[in-house]
């Protein structure tokens, strides 16, 4: 019998495989690449120099050796040709970055910013993408796309915002108008892509860490708010109405605190520098500044201190529940808290080792994230990677 | 270029996915699934021809019309010629079932169990499936496996147990010696495979029913415990220690309750028959039976009725932080707990309800299982089917 097939598109997946297995371990030559995708060498070589020609893999420099004989060639990715561009729209500020594909930083914008409505904060985005991508060309460097975190839920296709509690978006087309904005700011040929900005963080850890190799990994974005972003099975898992990694509105105490989205208790009225600040000055606002909530630790304030062990206490709760919900191999803590340091995060490890119970054994990885608050912007980038990857 | 496929392979994944179209859809002709596969119709009549043949396809009846011309023939999943078998062990019980490919109960023996060892129970089982094999094969029926539910943890090849805590089985291999026990008691060529209960339980729902649409299902399994299953993109979701699900161990309240984990505030330690019963009696045991409650609760108690309705608000709890984590398009609610009936779950669906915050949407369904205090057993056999489907 016949099985049609098409072959382009056939090409097309073995492509990606073979880029999927370089960017998971560099250094493989064409022949372990045909070992490991069982395709025949003769497949591979064709296949690796399109991919080198396009500026996806290049060559390893070997250092010569006294050995006789030829030496099979060492590939990787290509840090050179081609360029990742990502941007946060932060709620006082824009920050656009450019990575290459190893997840090294290029270029990095960063800037203070007052947002008035949705084309003006995209006109400004536009601009400042615009500038980074003349001089990327400048660089000969090609971009492959770019990817925008923001600070609200994004429909799964990227379209349209579902609610951006800062900034008093609701509902509102994201994709298209974004679109138009690059277009007119004289950005060509480069293809955006919108996600939420802790989905986004959780693919910087994802995309350019070697956590990849778990295929499962949490993100948490502490700052003002507490976000989540949540890889599973190699995609983001965005749930069944975008509402999947919104752990800052688990609830950790029936009847507790109120919290800003009306519900009470929630983790977020517990962990964040809203919650630290309100737990010190009995004020819902203005926040403590982190600049003042660390001069203080510093200081050896123990109200501070006492503060910000009790969201760390909370941290650990929380992720003791990810644990026994989603079991993931890593848990990422970033976000702006991270720079209480270890009295936060000693409180959090403290509290999450004690809660694990008699019959659980998750050996669950806790670290800290890699990019600080550049973290959205590169995540955002690496969305872009992680796209292509998935074809 | 010539890309080399492997032909037999590409074969058995088309006809999978001839399958699943029928599976998801029944009355499907040759020339619709030809229309959504992409398939060649010679291709496609080739594989459902196999397909007939081998007992998983049939052509469904049609009533004859007055319209002139060949009508193309609906196909569905053959009733009648293949069986899975399903087995729960429970904590005082053995259940082993029959189902067809659509999951209708061909068969069902449950008896009471007094557990000693790992070996003799496993013995019994073996029995109890050795008779109901042959029973189906007087039927003419083939069996294609057997799913056995176990009331613990189950690594990710199903080959060992990590925890029975109700039975104190602890890091033993449970594949082997169930596949010995088999042959000896004369079970030939039906493969075994061992799970979870409570995810055999959300197989039950899930390969059986409508929600495989979604794609996204927890099940929660309340009765003496709490346990969960996840299924997530068409696949149990183990997690990286085969700790996801156990949402009973979620903590709800910090230095809550004691659990019976040793750790506090843990989800089953208000939501489940031992929770109840504790809040009644102020005893850890004996734990009220189901019968007393639901008798009681007939019957106007007061005191049952308020804390049936405490334990229904904690489940609320529960499903919000699910929702607000997993986001999945369905939750369902099993377990011998749901005999409680509308006042459990009412002041579950309240409290779920009321905790939605302002910026939050989910639209998850929320049910109760069909399966009763089968699902384990269905879901077990559900898993042969789910596992085949997935090739």
């Amino acid at each position: 019998m016949t099985i049609t097939g098409d072959q382009s598109l056939l090409k097309r997946i073995n492509s990606l495989a073979l880029l999927r297995l370089v960017k998971s371990e560099a250094g493989l030559s064409r022949a372990d690449l045909a070992k490991r995708s069982g395709l025949t060498k003769s497949t591979v070589s064709l296949l690796v120099q399109e991919l080198i020609d396009e500026g996806w893999l290049c060559e390893r420099e070997i250092t010569v050796s006294g050995s006789i004989g030829r030496r099979p060639t060492p590939l990787q990715l290509d840090a050179d040709r081609l360029a990742l561009m990502g941007a946060e729209i932060g709620v006082d500020y824009l920050n656009v970055v450019a990575c290459n594909l190893r997840g090294d930083l290029l270029d990095s914008r960063m800037q203070a910013f007052e947002h008035a409505d949705l084309p003006r904060t995209l006109q400004a985005l536009a601009r400042m993408v615009a500038e980074q991508h003349k001089a990327l060309r400048k660089q000969g460097r090609r971009a492959l796309g770019l990817g925008v975190g923001i600070p609200g839920t994004v429909d799964a296709r990227g379209e349209r915002i579902g609610v951006v509690p800062n900034l008093a978006w609701h509902d509102r087309e994201i994709h298209a108008p974004l679109a138009q904005a690059l277009a007119k700011a004289g950005v060509q040929e480069v293809p955006a892509t919108v996600l939420n900005e802790a989905n986004a963080a959780a693919l910087s850890e994802y995309v350019f860490g070697t956590d990849h190799a778990f295929d499962s990994l949490v993100y948490l974005s502490i700052g003002i708010g507490l976000g989540g972003g949540i890889v599973l099975g190699d995609r983001l898992h965005l749930g069944h109405d975008g509402a999947a990694g919104e752990v800052g509105h688990t609830i950790l105490q029936l009847d507790g605190p109120l919290c800003r989205c009306g519900a009470h208790g929630c983790a977020e009225s517990f962990v964040s520098q809203r919650a630290v600040s309100l737990d010190l000055t009995g004020a819902a606002s203005p926040i403590l500044p982190m600049g003042e909530l660390l001069r203080r630790l510093q200081g050896g304030d123990a109200a501070v201190l006492q503060a910000v062990q009790r969201a760390g206490r909370y941290l650990g709760m929380l992720m003791h529940n990810l644990c026994n919900t989603i079991d993931p191999a890593v848990i990422v803590l970033g976000g702006p808290m991270g720079q209480l340091g270890e009295p936060f995060f000693e409180a959090a490890r403290a509290s999450f080792e004690g809660m694990r119970g008699r019959y659980h054994f998750h050996t669950t990885t806790v670290r800290q994230c890699r990019f600080g608050l550049n973290a959205c912007a590169v995540g955002a980038a690496g969305a872009v990677l992680h796209q292509a990857l998935l074809g």
